[in-house]
């Protein structure tokens, strides 16, 4: 039994200190709000600000809030729905942001800037978190921006593209919410882009749910070469969750070579992007998004993470977005998830107490390093 | 350690008094049967009588009866399946559901009556089990009464309806065992129904398993408005197990506007569902039917159960049908089920004491009670 | 606390020395070779050896290996790589095959043949495990050997399955790695095989992925009436996993009859696969391959394949295919897994230990007696 209790205190203790790269997140709250939009930011699924709101706290992730929370913010653990409100309001966006921030951890933040409406930028999450910051270009904002311009609308998306990654270290797809994953994938003839961009201009060239352009916007990624993120599964329902199953991806994934995908989230197909990150070289996945939805679920959710995927091929995120409890939440139910899956692999003598603080490491920022060469 | 005992003991105490509200269940065996009709009923998913019954007692639900109800029947924990059956026999089928209706300790059946061969009224099992009945209407026994009315379908369809569910809480749908989800489900134009009633009257009028008239069902059921019960999921093998992953509902959950709609079984897309809670508004779902089946496996079950469907979208069922027990174990699995997951969270300190409690309410019967207006 | 010790201290001394039968394995290597064919084969799902090696130690599968072969090489438990590698070269391969096969405690492999570059036969099987062997014939090398033949295709096939399935106690199919389950699979009128077979013999015969001729082979072995085994799920990228879920079978297993289908690996879908067998009196399932590539998560995924499928339904494999590493690890996996699980079942009363000894016998020898007759 000591030599038990002593590898679950090292792997704890380890898990609690060890530097996170945040390889998948997005700015946090830049103004102070009413309890109506966090309670609405506490699901997830449900888009509509009213419906989502009324069944916030009663989930996973609110009562999450209220356990891991609430103490940062001086409250003792659970307190009440309201209290957490009314206590979020005496602080402030800014006060409340800078405490979870820097408690998260994080040596670097890559940010998905493609979604920032009332979100703050790259820089401001590195200032509060003490850290550094990078970005994450959003392929579909680029194709918006290639729209607007007025040259040939190919030559401008490269461009822009080439111009936004210039200072980048990744791009991200969120095909997932424009149609899913499901039919061709393949980079099409240039005369259909010139084409759909024509159409796609002529309706206002806003959300791109044009199925050739978003196929364009993937190759030209690849083209770049930069790892390549991609929404996967668990998120608002603009997605129709069955076309997010990331087995759907597989032609492509045999298309793109070596350019590094990053399958995000994962939920509930986790075992499914597992077995990709096995069969392709190329393929990565985390469970950011998922795992502080899943509050006190997030530790059984985190072990079937270790199954079939390669150990160098699992990363951190935490997808906070808004409220910046998510991007503290992660971080805290990862590494408790984490010290207490790997110290039950140790305390049965499956893995070595080396093995299990050697893949931590690779999880919590040694493979988003070297696949974003950090 | 006293505080983490207390709050297991508190939860399992709290748990196995706790009123149910049962809000998918069907009538209990009406007459005396022998053996195999008890072994046959243990397989779900084998219509076969004689092969269910051969395989039936090497199940989880097999050991779960010897192990659960063999002591209300005055013999030991784990008897025989021999010893079980002649017990059985001596006290006969209504002695046998006295017992166990009264040990569910449920205070309000809603009991789909559109299975009902051999099988007892909804008013049986208020007499028998000391509570209240309400009825559940199937989509499918209106459309048969309908086919048999002399009038236009489509008429006659609508006037049994609103007749029946006068007196009813909610209407059920089996189109998981008559093809299936997939592909359209919209309301049909009036001409198609005509001709498609047409079609099925001249065929005999039976068992429907024509799409435009299941379709036209689930329509007219929304424009009654009460709560929408669909079988989700595990079944015999009637249903096409595929084609009953509950995201094949999308489009129509998106049509359904507000009315309550019943996700029901769920195994083994309880994720999925639970997903399409969180994310519509109008999307409840249960474990019943798979609690009892899978038997001593099925407290991982009920935690999966509590991961992304908000907890006001959760109730409980047994979905008992036939032998008594099932009505039992449903209620007995569950409650043990959700004290056990319950105390996990409260253990570790993720979730307080009265956030257990109150979440295992609003399953128990709150939830029922807001959604059926009890 | 003494009863629940008890009982676990009886389940894992049973276990681990129960009589295994071995119902679905390959050869082991023939030859020594060096430390990178070793890592390329702890990665399953990726076919290239350089990309697979690399990631092969950092996995599941990899940390099991060290911490569960390498006593028996006269290793430390956790071992490193390069000691593992440095003593297996010393030892050499048959000294090492030899401790692996007689430390799995099989009384009988059946082995599927059909894949056999630089693998040993059947009879060394035996011989080094201090066992018997059986064959599997695998159709789709039957298939081969027919297109090689002088005679009309269907003919040839025919005459040759007879043949070889006369020594032989099963066939076995690749489908999944040929197209997958998806779509038709009916018996094939006579011309078109005649067509399709010509049009195979003329592209030289091998590696067939003809949809007519694979579907005429299952029929003819249909007709043989052995059980038919199917690989299912996880396995390497050649398969496109998302059309090898064994729902797809559908069709299939209701045209099958009584002969009796046997399901392989099911990792991630093991538990459709257990809907299935006990929805089909036919089906049968196991964990093979998936158990030790999982390692230390192995435990779970056994559980749940005790879950809906009748506990006469369920056999053990290994499905070890080169380094006798995995023939020993599917069986110490499995082991244990079992005693685990089956000591909950029992430690919280919801099984006797009778029924647990029971159920163990039956997965471990029992079954396969039964449904291969030996």
């Amino acid at each position: 039994m000591e030599r038990v209790s002593a590898a679950s205190d090292a792997l704890r203790e380890h898990l609690s200190r060890v530097e996170l790269v945040d390889h998948h997140v997005h700015g946090r709250w830049a103004a102070d709000g009413d309890a109506a939009r966090l309670a609405a930011a506490l699901n997830e699924a449900d888009p509509d600000p009213v419906t989502a709101a009324a069944s916030g706290w009663e989930t996973q992730l609110g009562v999450a809030v209220r356990a891991r929370c609430a103490p940062l913010l001086d409250l003792p653990r659970h307190a009440s729905p309201s209290e957490y409100c009314a206590r979020r309001a005496v602080l402030g966006e800014g006060e409340v942001s800078r405490r979870f921030l820097s408690a998260a951890g994080v040596s670097t933040w890559l940010v998905d800037t493609g979604f920032h409406a009332g979100l703050t930028d790259p820089d401001d999450l590195a200032t509060l978190g003490g850290s550094v910051a990078h970005e994450v270009v959003r392929l579909e904002e680029v194709a918006e921006q290639a729209a607007a311009a007025p040259g040939d609308y190919a030559d401008e998306f490269v461009e822009i593209l080439h111009r936004r990654t210039g200072a980048a270290v990744a791009t991200k797809s969120v095909l997932a919410y424009r149609g899913g994953f499901g039919g061709d994938l393949s980079d099409p003839p240039e005369r259909l882009v010139a084409l759909a961009a024509e159409r796609w201009r002529a309706a206002g060239g806003t959300r791109l749910t044009d199925r050739v352009l978003l196929r364009f916007g993937l190759h030209r990624a690849l083209d770049v070469g930069l790892p390549l993120q991609f929404h996967v599964g668990f998120g608002d329902r603009d997605a129709r969750l069955s076309q997010t199953d990331p087995l759907l991806l597989d032609e492509f994934l045999r298309e793109a070579g070596d350019v590094p995908i990053m399958l995000l989230h994962c939920y509930p197909w986790e075992r499914q992007a597992g077995y990709l990150a096995q069969a392709f070289p190329s393929v990565h996945l985390d469970g950011g998004l998922s795992i502080h939805h899943l509050g006190a679920r997030s530790g059984p959710f985190v072990g079937r993470l270790l199954e079939m995927a390669p150990f160098t091929k699992l990363l951190y995120s935490s997808d906070g977005c808004g409220p910046a409890e998510f991007h503290f939440l992660g971080a805290t139910l990862w590494r408790d998830g984490m010290a207490s899956v790997l110290a039950g692999f140790v305390d049965a003598d499956e893995w070595s107490l080396d093995d299990a603080l050697r893949v931590a490491d690779l999880v919590a920022h040694g493979n988003a390093r070297r696949v974003y060469r950090l």
